[in-house]
This record gives structure tokens, sequence and C-alpha cells, in this order.
């Protein structure tokens, strides 16, 4: 995602001079902590196109400060290798030539340690000039502190699927604390707010381009699952024959799942006596949690699984209008290097885990807000350049960093793809 | 597109059997019609895997009666031939296996006779029973009819896509009759709606199921371009570099037009001299007329065009809204087996060509209606199978059966695809 | 083959005209009889990127007549139509560009009736000026005669990979006369030649510029089969766990078999029970005829099977060193349009089916004999060119014209192709 | 090469065991100084799937002494690691199953570390029991000394093709002492032998499988260039327009170029100004040597170059021929971790730069020699698995390890490949 949504903040915070640096300084940091147990190998792997190499995530978020701050906005810079742009740009045309994506797996020079400095020396310039800025570069270091953890997790992302090719099944990290497991009670129903709504970013507050304008949107009576679907769930829909019921699918979900053999979310491994009994996660290979949320879902089985139990998944309207109640910083996110794992639904009543855990696939296209306009510039190559084909996911995971997401937050994934923590939450028409 | 809205009827016409019976012989005979000039060769030919032979889609509409009325309805039965159901089934999973779509231009045999006798047989069948119908089954006659229309436009743009192959630049058809060119009054906008609206169908006539339910949406203050871009205008674009300038594309659409070294719409050609003066259609290789809207653009171009206008492209919602009011058989549509051709917009005010000329690409996400639920059964392998990557076109085109359409029609097709008669119609935020 | 071996003669028939008169109208007539019972689409469609549509063939035989006698040798000559060179140049690089190779069979225009006119025009030319051609040019009709042999071969063996593909299992052709069939003896060896052997082509008769020159070669004390493998022999093969024992293929050739799910020859078709018990052919689906030779087998497959039956494919020099002594014209080949089918051997002692049956595949790469030069031109776009990764093939099939091989013709094929008439005579060290 | 040419020697040196120990000693250390410059990360990645990691090669290598000698012939052996097998058998099928080639570069773990680990405990238990050996297995631990030079020379190879990828153009080594270059004289032709000729291992020194056995073949009269063809020859080639002459081409070289945009020998760079000035080697970017030999051309290439310049490639017979009374051991090879190089030809009379310097491409296709059988078990998934459409290479290069080859010495490859030390030297008949 985050290499995506490099983009214009349409309102940064005006957050004092100190408080951005002591920002700055936490995400920096967490970045080299998620970094800490990798070899130079584990930092320089792809394991697909989709995916980069950690080291590249490392370099590619210096590049960005060390680009639309120093460069652009700090006399004098001097860049701490000319070739690097080349090799760190993600996908800024304006900011020319750059490595062909699936080959950044091929750097296997400079190495993590020359990253590591590279990061060292942009941070001390960053540190030694940011009392100065004015609030407009100060706006630009903000953004890319946000950029930076929309790159942490992609990181993580990216690192399980690099190790899921392992036959070793590496441990990326410690396993989670996690609460003593409850059985989470029958998935209930909470209504939501027909007739008209206003949904999108207004205000102070950071956010990206796409999440505005606030606008009015129409609501038809509904109701949303007060909870995620579980694994437990999953393997029923698995023992109903869903992934063998061709009119539970779309289409191309049906055309997808054949050509590539698909019987179970990514990660998913079958035990000697065949059965679906483990997943790989960044600590290694585990038995399934039937209690915790499915994760690593693809929209196409997202929806076939809410056909197969008599329901849909929420529009992204329905579940901002819903989200907006709740405190986006209260459930399980990433707080440290630990091994990422959503956990299962603490008990009680109304809406539970809409924030963190897993991104819930939405029923929504990722298309423009009525009114949108991308910011002008290379820095402005805006999410809207990747308006066709995705669907929006809303609420963050659990490998997103606390405090990175908000209700109106957008991401989006092309249908297919699964290695993100994407999970289900249903809706239906009242 | 009809391989796709091959779906139940939501609601059926209680027309008198008269009407229906009428109806069948006009819709079975046109389609004959359009393959009277046909080799054998021509109808037997597949220039791509979305397009289908000319005899594939003549034995296919058969088949869908054969099957949907005589197998099923009408007692003691005799099959045609029983191995045309493996040739001759479009895409439905109920229905059992069939034959690899692109590999339908293999069937050298059955020969283009052997299909129009099968047509016969089909036809005097369905003419014997159909007096003695019952209202139910009489709703699958008219949704075979539905159905027929959509094959015969994909008919005559496979066709198209096929002939456009041959270095020979054959002709299919005759030309249109063309009323004297008038060059296009400046495009105007026409304020549309705002604030709640109704859209969808409801009432007796008939409408695929994806066009329901008819549900209340809202609107921005809006306007539509009075008129359709023309080639003239397409050609403004293309010498500003439209073709060329990344920032104007969305990303998969610039790596679309980068692989496939896209530079103008489908079948412009070059003269000798260099100059994108020409485009090939149903009446062969001719000069672009400039005053008629431009065709066979895919959505990305059309966005692209948008964008570069400083406009956008307008929602299904804006459209429909808009269109309510108009009459949707009153357009250039197909009447006849001529060469279907868009014409340039007639002088006046308001709205014009808003049915037929070209489908008009909206910014809408093909996705189900609030409420929407499929039928059930073979026939209701329903358009929402389709509903994910797909972006929702509106209005007709020059080669739509005229009456096929209604305001509330949601044909739907991938952003990169172009071999039907698809243009654009700009609209902006006010 | 014959798309290859269009090259210029070693050496040409002194025959006088009277006789290359005669030859002409009776090459150019077998092509028209086996185009007989084909439709135009039959005639029209291409069924892989490896063969092409009847009509190409037919076409492309009559432009090689047209460019390389008429056009450059008779003054004045008008083409036929001056846009056939683009559509029916197999790939002369020095006649400029042509349609690719795999959209032959989108040209539905010109139909079957035209090409039969071109035909007819050429022909009529040809006959008009044959009289007087000086001997150089007289070698060139005798070059086109032997061209159109090979194209002959092809026709049968696309037009049954085309049919293959058909549900219907058309029939081509009727079934061709068989001797009552005799279980063959079990297979003998017949000791060849050791020491010094010459093999190549001199003299005075036709042949392709890569049958020469002549040449001393050495050969080991070897033999050879006396008949060739049986269908029966393939079975047992094949009940042994041939196609699922990796040690017996070559790395590329396992590798092929698995990446194509390959389990038997081509067109062997299980039946209802689940044996291989039919294969297709040009008279449509038959019983596999236990005694006759197998066909269709790829290099691949034939060099497995000779593993396993523990001896190797010969050589080409061993095989010609054996042929040199036989009637090349003796053997089951094509005379009249029937479907070409191998036979079962005959009774008796000594080297039997060397001519006609099925090409023999050699172990022996295609690559250039000692002091080969191609000829100067466009028609000497020398079978040299094809020089590289392929194996020769020796004694012409079933489906060749009787008298266009001789005991020093190669022909080559790729080691995965089997959609020709090929076969397996087993040798051995002695 | 050692990718494919790990067989069963015909015949293994009687040598005591105390010069096997000697040799084993070397021939592990080597390895090990090669790898020493490289970093983890360098050592994981795999730029191709023709190439393996560096870690790859120092492992693999490691499980041929582990399987075949200790797990096979002595008692009790521990494996070190289990899972080992599954990650570093190359293609052995009877081996059981392994990671897909094109994975290997995912394997961040084990780390560089850990497989010098597992060499070192190898390495002291073959030490242990050498002394003990029986003539059988000390012949394989002959055999693995082989099998690990042959990937010594693919390690290089392959590094080299993974640092081209790398836009920081990193040096591998450092460069190797170079004569003070000398203007090489023009190319003389010096006679071969002609008639009978005998070529093929046998005796009683080491050899692979496939170069025996000795056998009798004929060479007609020709003569060998009595040097390489060199950069500034093909410098001419290029500048006559060698890459864009149709004529000079196999048909599957000039697909091979047209499809993979070839203008140049592989690793050749246009400078600034656009001339094909500088090339990538192991040690970096430089100046092209115009005196040295070519490197890194394929098989087309090399046969393209030989008919622009009148002239063919040998045959290998031709070669080894001729080879058999210089001394193999004399050339330029690889003795130390420095960027191995071609040299310019040493002045004189004769053939030189036999051995040594480039691989030389032969027209021979790599087939078996008569009478050949491949070894059973294993170890003996011999050469021979890899004989069809391959061609034979001579000599050796430098970067292959100082006695490593022998005159009857094959190496094999694709005609496209041109990752290894590949030149050219011309033959012509007489």
């Amino acid at each position: 995602m985050s290499v995506r949504h490099d983009a214009m903040a349409r309102s940064a915070e005006t957050a004092p001079h100190a408080a951005a640096a002591r920002r700055f300084a936490r995400v920096r940091k967490l970045s080299l902590d998620l970094a800490a147990p990798l070899s130079d190998a584990d930092a320089t792997a792809q394991s697909m196109p989709d995916a980069s190499p950690s080291k590249w995530h490392l370099a590619h978020t210096t590049w960005f400060f060390e680009t639309f701050v120093l460069r652009d906005h700090v006399p004098n810079h001097r860049s701490f290798d000319g070739r690097f742009a080349f090799l760190f740009n993600s996908y800024y045309e304006a900011e020319g030539a750059r490595i062909a994506r699936p080959r950044r797996g091929l750097l296997t020079r400079p190495s993590l340690d020359e990253v590591r400095a590279y990061r060292a020396a942009v941070d001390a310039e960053i540190e030694r000039v940011l009392p100065d800025l004015p609030p407009a570069t100060l706006a630009l270091v903000e953004l890319g502190c946000h950029h930076e953890e929309q790159h942490q997790e992609l990181l993580l992302t990216d690192l399980l699927h690099l190790f899921a090719q392992n036959p070793l099944t590496p441990a990326a990290y410690a396993p989670a604390a996690r609460p003593p497991g409850a059985v989470p009670e029958p998935l209930r129903w909470v209504e939501g707010r027909a007739g008209t709504a206003e949904i999108g970013h207004s205000g102070d507050g950071f956010a990206f381009d796409c999440e505005g304008p606030r606008h009015v949107t129409w609501l038809q009576p509904h109701a949303l699952a007060d909870r995620l679907i579980t694994n437990g769930e999953w393997r029923d829909f698995m023992a109903d024959g869903g992934y063998g019921t061709a009119s539970l699918w779309l289409a191309d979900g049906w055309a997808w799942l054949r050509e590539n053999g698909i019987e179970a979310p990514a990660y998913w491994r079958r035990d000697a006596a065949g059965a679906w009994s483990q997943h790989f996660g960044l600590d290694g290979l585990r038995e399934i949690d039937l209690s915790a949320p499915v994760r690593h879902v693809s929209y196409y089985e997202a929806d076939a699984f809410a056909r197969w139990a008599g329901a849909r998944l929420p529009t992204e309207a329905e579940w901002e209008s819903a989200a907006a109640r709740l405190d986006p910083a209260s459930g399980n996110f990433l707080d440290a290097p630990v091994a990422a794992c959503p956990l299962p639904a603490r008990g009680g009543d109304g809406l539970r885990q809409m924030f963190g855990d897993v991104w819930e696939w939405t029923g929504s296209a990722y298309l423009a807000y009525p009114g949108f306009r991308p910011a002008a510039g290379a820095i402005g190559e805006y999410n809207g350049k990747f308006m066709s084909g995705q669907f929006v996911l809303r609420g963050g995971s659990c490998a997103t960093p606390r405090g990175h997401v908000r209700a109106s937050y957008r991401n989006f994934f092309y249908p297919h793809q699964r290695w993100q923590f994407t999970g289900v939450r249903l809706a239906k028409d009242l």
C-alpha cells in the first residue's frame, strides 16, 4: 500500500517542531528495529514482483526524505549517492528512470549496512534542519513519516512472503504476546445508519489525498457483523466445498482459483495427515487458531465466503459511517518488532475488531470521491493513479503501525492479492 | 456483452402471444440478415479470445432457446444434435463442460449452412409451441430475444475485429446512409440534478437482473457535456502528446499503453504520409470523419482524455438520471445489415447522442446495486458473476439493435477493452 | 517440412519439356484433389502456429511458381494480385514483409474459390510458357513441383491437426484400402555396413541442397531393426510405465512431457473405459491397429522408447547406407486423396518399411554436410537456415507423395514435434 | 556445465590416498577463496533461472560428497541437516524432490556462514575417512572434485551475470595480471588431419562418461584458424551490419536476436557517446580490449560471424584431433580468485589459445558417441540426459580451473546461451 500512498497530505498537522522531531525519530527507529533480526541476504531477496526487499523499503523511505525535503528545500544539499535515485525511486514518473520493480531483488549492493549508513546520514541531516523548517516543509516531513509507516507494513508482509518460500520455515520474530484464547461468541448483527451520511476526511489532521473531499452519500438500511470471520468459520466454508463450488465465485475469481490451484487462504499448510491444520506466519509454522480472524484471503475469497454465508461485504461508506464513532488507535496494531498476528475478538457487545487485526475487504471499488483533485508535482503522483481494478480495504491490521490509520483511511489492492493481512467482516441488507 | 447478460429478466412483458411471436421472428431474422454477406470461413474464424465466430453467435443464441425453452419446458423435445451443448454453451457452469473459449475458431464443422439448418429447426419448433406457452416460459422467449440482440452487437464487433486483421481490408457491409456532415458546435455543459435521485429499473418492462433494484442515490452538483467527443477533438489530444504524457494516465493504463504500443484509438491507421487519417470499419478502410464521435477507445484512454480536458467521466447515476427523460429508441441504432457507424451530433440545444452512436464509458465500477439478488438456476448465472474489475458503459451504440437499451441498461467491459463501439462523454463538478 | 525445403536444387533433371509439363499438371492436380472435400472454413482455419491453413498451402505453392518462374523469368508478367506476396510468402526474408505465421488462419478472404482461381490463372500461364523455357528456368518449375509435394504432405498433417481439435471428430477422407492385417513377426536385426561409407546426394537427379555434397563417413558396427515399431509394442512400453519413468527420458523430453501432460502418442484417445484403444486419423476416430506402425511420436518419445528397449535410434548415415540399395518409390506413399495411414509390415526377410509408412527419427542432429554451400538469392534461403536444434528423419511417410523421397532425403523437425506421421525404427551397436 | 556433468567417471585415477587428499583439500579451498569477497546477499541472489547463487554452488558440491561418499559408503554417517537434500540436490531425479531451480535465490537461510560450516563439517569427515576408502569410493571423491571444479566456473559466470544487473557495476575481484598487450597478427590457417582419426577418451585418466568411448571418425580436408577471433574483429562484424543482416543467421538465431534486441555480445555496453566501447567483467566496467578474444557470444552469433567471414565453425572431431597434440594445462586458466579474463594471443606460429581463454563453439551437436553407455544409478544421471538441442564447446576458458579440461572434454550449451566465457575459432574446408 505505501508503495501507492506516497502522496500529498490534504492537510497537515500544525504540530510544533519538537513534536515533529519526536515523531520522526520514533518512526525511523521502528524501521530499524523491524530490520534488526534480518541478515543481509534476508533484506535483499525479493520473492515476487509485488513485493520488495526489506533493504529496498529502508532505502526508499530514506530517498523520499532526501528528495522531497533535503534536495527540494535545503540549500546546498549534497546527495548521499547520486545513483540511489535510480535504485530507490518507486514509481514517480516525474522523478525519472528507475530500476524495474521485479529486479529489485538483484541489488546485492549496496549492502544492508550501507543502507543503514544512508539512513543515518539522512536522519542526521533532517534532524539538523528540522527546527528551522517552514510549515510547508515540515508537512513534508510529516508526510514522509506516514509514507514510512506504510512501508513498515509492507516490509513485514513482503518478508512473510519471502520466508514462506523457504522450506526451512524460518521465524522472523518472536511470537506476539497473546491473551488466553476465548471461543468467539456467535456472530451478531449491528444495524447501521441509513439515509444520508457524510464520509471522507476533513479537518486538521493528516490524511492522504484520496480520503477526501468529505461528501454526502446515501446509505441503504443495513447491518454489519459485530466481529471478523474466524479461521474456524473459514474451515466450515472449506468443509462445505466452498473452494469447489463455481456458483459462489465471481467469474474472474473462479478463473484465478483454477489457474493457481487455490484451496485455502495463503500460508495455510496441510499437516502430514493432509488436514489444513497449520499456517505460516512471522513466527514460523504454527497451529491454526480457530478463534482468530482468518487472514490472507483475497477479495475473490472474501466475496465467495460472503455469498456462501448468505451475506455480502460492507461498502466503504457503511464501514466508515460505523467506524467514525470508534477510537482508531485502540485495536491490535504494530507497536514493536514482534510477530504481528490477529487476535480473537474479545467478549462484549457492539462492533469489535473494526481497527487493527486484519484489513477488511469492502465491496467498493477504489475510485475517486466526488470533487477529488490530486496534488500537483512529483509528490502528487497521486493515489488517483491507481483508481482502476482495485477494491477498498478498511481499518488497518496487526501489521499496521499504531496511529497510522483513521476511519477515513482507504487502502486498496487488486482482488487476487492476499499477501497482506486481509480478512472479512460481513454485512447484510435490512 | 451478451456473453454476460444472459440473465433472468427481473420482470417480463405481459405481451400477448402474438406480439411475442412477431418479436421472436423479427429478432431471429435480423441475425440471419447480418450473417448473409458472410462466407463459411468468415463465419468460422476467431481473431482473439475475447471474440467469437459469427457462426458461434448464431448457434449459441439458438442453443439458448433450445435449452431453456424447449428442453426445459416442452415435453418430449428431442435435441437437434446432442453434441451441440458442448460446442455452443457459452459459460453456464451449471450446464456442464464446454469447448474452451479461445478454441471456438477451430470449429470448421458444423458449417454455416448446418447452423442455419439448426436455427430453422429450433425456430419452427418455438413457433409451433409458442401460442400455448404459459407466461413464465413466454418470459424466457422474451429473455432469449434480448439475449440474441446482445449477440447481434457482438457479432458485428467481433466481425469488425476479424476483418481488421486482414491486409485486404474487406468491407463487411455497405456504408450506412449518412446525413450531410455538420461541424459540431463547441461543447456545452448541461447541469444535472443534485441531491437524492432514484436509479435502477422498476416496473413492468423487461430488464436484466443487474439493472435493479431501483434505489436512492446521492448526486453531487455536476454537469454533463451536451454531446460526445469527436474524432477531431481526439486528434487534438493526440497532437498535444496525450499518448506520451504519463501524468494523464492511470498506472494500469500507462502500463497497457506501453506494453501494447498504443498510439491511437483501435482501427485508426496511418496513411502513406504517416498521418492518422484513416480508420477501419464495417465498410472497410475510410477517411476519418472529424465531426463524428470517436469510437473504439478504452476506459484508460477515455479517462486520460477527460483528465487532459480538465474534466472527468460521468458516474452511471449522473448519466441515468439525465437519460431518464429521453427516448431510448430514438438514437443512431442498428436497424438493418448496413455498416454501423456513429454520426456527428445534430444541431440544437440540450443533451444529444445519449442513446446510440457509441457506448459511453462511465467512471463507475460495475458492481451490485444495493439489495441485488441474482436469479436461481443455470439461467441465473447472473450478471453478478462479472462484478469485479470492469467499468459500466451506458446508452448503447450504432451496433446495438434499436429498442434493446433503456436508461437503466448497464453494459460493462474491462478498462483495456475497446473492440466495441465505445466513446466518451465528459462530465464536471459544479 | 516443405516450409523449409523451399530451396535450390543442387542439380535438376534434364527432362524434356513434355515430361516437365506432365509432371507439373499431375502435381498441381493432386493438390486440388486433396482440397476437394474441404469447405471454405476447413481450408481457412489454423489450429496452431506450426500448422498452416489448407488454403494457404494452395496459394503459397502457387505464389512460388508465380514469383520465381513467372515474375523472375517471363517478360511482362502481370501479377495476379499484388497483395498476395504479403499474404503467401512463407519465410523468404529477401522477398520482404509477410503476414505473421500464427495469423494465417485469420485470412478468411481470399476465399477458397478465389485461391482456386489464382491457381488456375498461374497454371494456365505456366503451361503457356513452359514449352519455351530455358533449362535453368525449367529447373525452377521442377523445384516448384518438389516444393508443392512437400506442402501436400503438410496440408494433410495440418488438416489432421485441425480436425483433431473438433469434438465432432470429422473424417477428412475415406479410409485407405488396407490389406488383411497380419500380426508382425518378432523384430529381427539386420547387420549394416561398417567402416567407410559414402552418403549424400550426387548425380543427375533432383535433390535439395542439404542432401549434399556426397561425402565419406565412418560407420561403426551396427544393426538395424528389420521393421518399424508397432502400436502393440508401444502399448507395452506404456503398460510398463514408460511415460512415468524419468530415467528413460532426455531432460528436455521429461520437462516437455510434464508440462504438456503427455501420456501417449498424439491423437491416441481413451475409450469410455479409460483404455487407450482409439486414435484419430484422416478417416476420423478408429480403433488402434496394434499391428500397424506407431505414428505421431516425438523424438523425445522415440528416444525414450529405444532406451526402454535396450536399443537406440539409427544415425542418418546408417539409415542411408542401408536404404541406398532399396527402391524409394515402392513403399506405402500418398497416391490419391484417401486417408493416409501406415500399414503393418508384410512378411518376409530383410529390411522392410524403410520407405513410406512413417518418417523415421534418427539420432542425428540436422546439420550441414562437410562442404555444404547454400544457393544464392531468395530461393536459396536455404535449408541451412534451419540447422540448429532439429533432428533428421528419413524415408518418407504414407502422407508423402509417391516419388518425392530418395535415400539421401533429409527431413527435420524439432524433438517435441509430432504432428507429422513420425515413427520409430530401432538400431543397435554390434 | 557442472550442473550437468555430475556423472560417473568412466575410469578413475589410481592415485594413492595421499594424492587424493591433497587434491581434495586444494579444490575445496579454491571454492572458499572464490567466495571470500562475497557478502551473504551476493552469495544468495539468483539473476536468472539458468544461474544459481554462489551459496548454492558451495552447498550443492558439499551435498554431492556427503551423499555419494559419506551417506552411501560410510557406515553410520549422520547427515548434517536432513533438509539440505531438498535444498541442494540439483537435478538427480533418483534422489527425490528438490526446490525448483528458479527459486534457489529465495533461500536466504541457511546463511553463507552456515553453508561454510556445512562445508567444514563434511570436509572434516571426508578427510577422516579418506585414508581408508577402497578404490571405488576414492574414485567418487575424485569425481566430486571434478564436479566441484565445474561448479567453480559456474560460480564465477553466475556471479558475473548477477553483478551485471546492478547499476552500481560492482567488481567481484581484482583485475588479473595482464601481459603488455600485443596486437594479434592476421589470422592464419593451420591444416588439420584428414581421413580416419580417433577421438574420445580412453586410458587411465579421469573423464566424464560422455567423452567416450574412443572411436574412429572420418575427417574431411580442413584447416583451423591459428587463434581466436578478437573483439576488434567482432567490432568489424558489427560495423558491417552483422546484427542486422538476416541472411547471415540461422532462423532460430534471427528470431532470438529480434525478440531479445541483441546488438552485441553479452556485457558489452555503450558509452555516453553511443559507442560500444566498454564491457562488464568480474573486475567491473572496463574498456574493451580489441586485441583480446571476444567472449560471451552465443552459438547463433558465432555461427553468423563465421558465415560473414566466409568460414565455418570447427567440428568437435576436427578440434580434438588438433588439440590432442597440445598440453591441456598450459593455457589461460583459473588459478586463484582474480577476475578471469581472456588474453590476446601471444605471437608465434601454429595453433594458439586452444586451451583456456574462452570455450570454443563447435558446429557439432552434443550427442552420444558410438557405443556410449551411461553409468547406472543416481550418480549416472548421465550427461546423456542432455543430449538434445545443445552444441559442443571445447577447450575450457579463463574461468575453468587449471587442470580440469582435456582434449576429449566436451562442454555443451544451448545455442542462445552466452553467460559463459564463450568465443569463436574459425575453420574452413580445404
